[in-house]
């Protein structure tokens, strides 16, 4: 294994419902694979909607599941006023907030949202993590 | 938001355990942060892994929780072999292979290994979805 990850994909119990959330958050479905699938381009990797109960077949597993799902996506971004309004913006798509913004423990500015099907985003001012023009982030020397 | 996505943090029980596993996996664990926390940098974005409590009570959200997770990560290989080898890997490195590599209703090739602490990883090759030289991945035109 190098170090990449290709694609996350969030299983979801509406995938209509899923990508509108998606979609209003500012983000643009891949127009050619939409057959029971969404696809966004998320700079070098891909994020995936797929329905839950398809993954778990995908993958070979039983599908229930309950609770916290021990995974959290970040989205981490150039300003902390970024991270009110990114929040905010989850709120306005039909997402809910999950820890209001404020002070992390590690200093910066930090909140967290679900998407429409419970995925955990955190949305995160770490100005030790530098974000180039392309959208990468970096860890500190 | 715009297309990106930060970081993936994986919540997990015993935090030495899974970085034995990433490590052995061929990922190089970040030097400079470790106080109860793992990053490697993956391309453009971080993995993190995180005890899963200390993750919950960040989100401020209760820990519990059981079964699928509703949520797959994916290494997408440059070939059909590599998909059998890092599945290999992934079992001498102490993970479990979830769904043994096979034909994928897609088309490709493809298995799903979990870590040790059960967070899913399909491993797959796909032509349609081009890997860049520097590991990134791009949805068909």
């Amino acid at each position: 294994m190098v170090p990449r990850v290709s694609i996350v994909t969030l299983g979801v119990d509406d995938l209509d419902r899923a990508v509108r959330f998606y979609e209003a958050m500012g983000l643009t479905r891949h127009a050619g694979i939409t057959d029971g699938v969404a696809f966004f381009q998320m700079g070098g990797i891909i994020l995936s909607l797929f329905p839950r109960s398809e993954l778990a077949k995908d993958a070979g597993i039983h599908p229930d599941g309950s609770g916290f799902s021990g995974v959290a996506l970040a989205y981490n971004t150039r300003s902390q006023a970024e991270v009110d309004a990114v929040l905010e913006q989850a709120v306005a798509a039909g997402g809910t907030i999950v820890r209001p913004a404020g002070r992390a423990f590690w200093g910066g500015r930090t909140g967290y949202f679900a998407d429409t099907e419970g995925h955990l985003w955190e949305v995160a001012h770490n100005p030790a993590f530098p974000i180039a023009a392309d959208g990468t982030i970096t860890l500190p020397a």
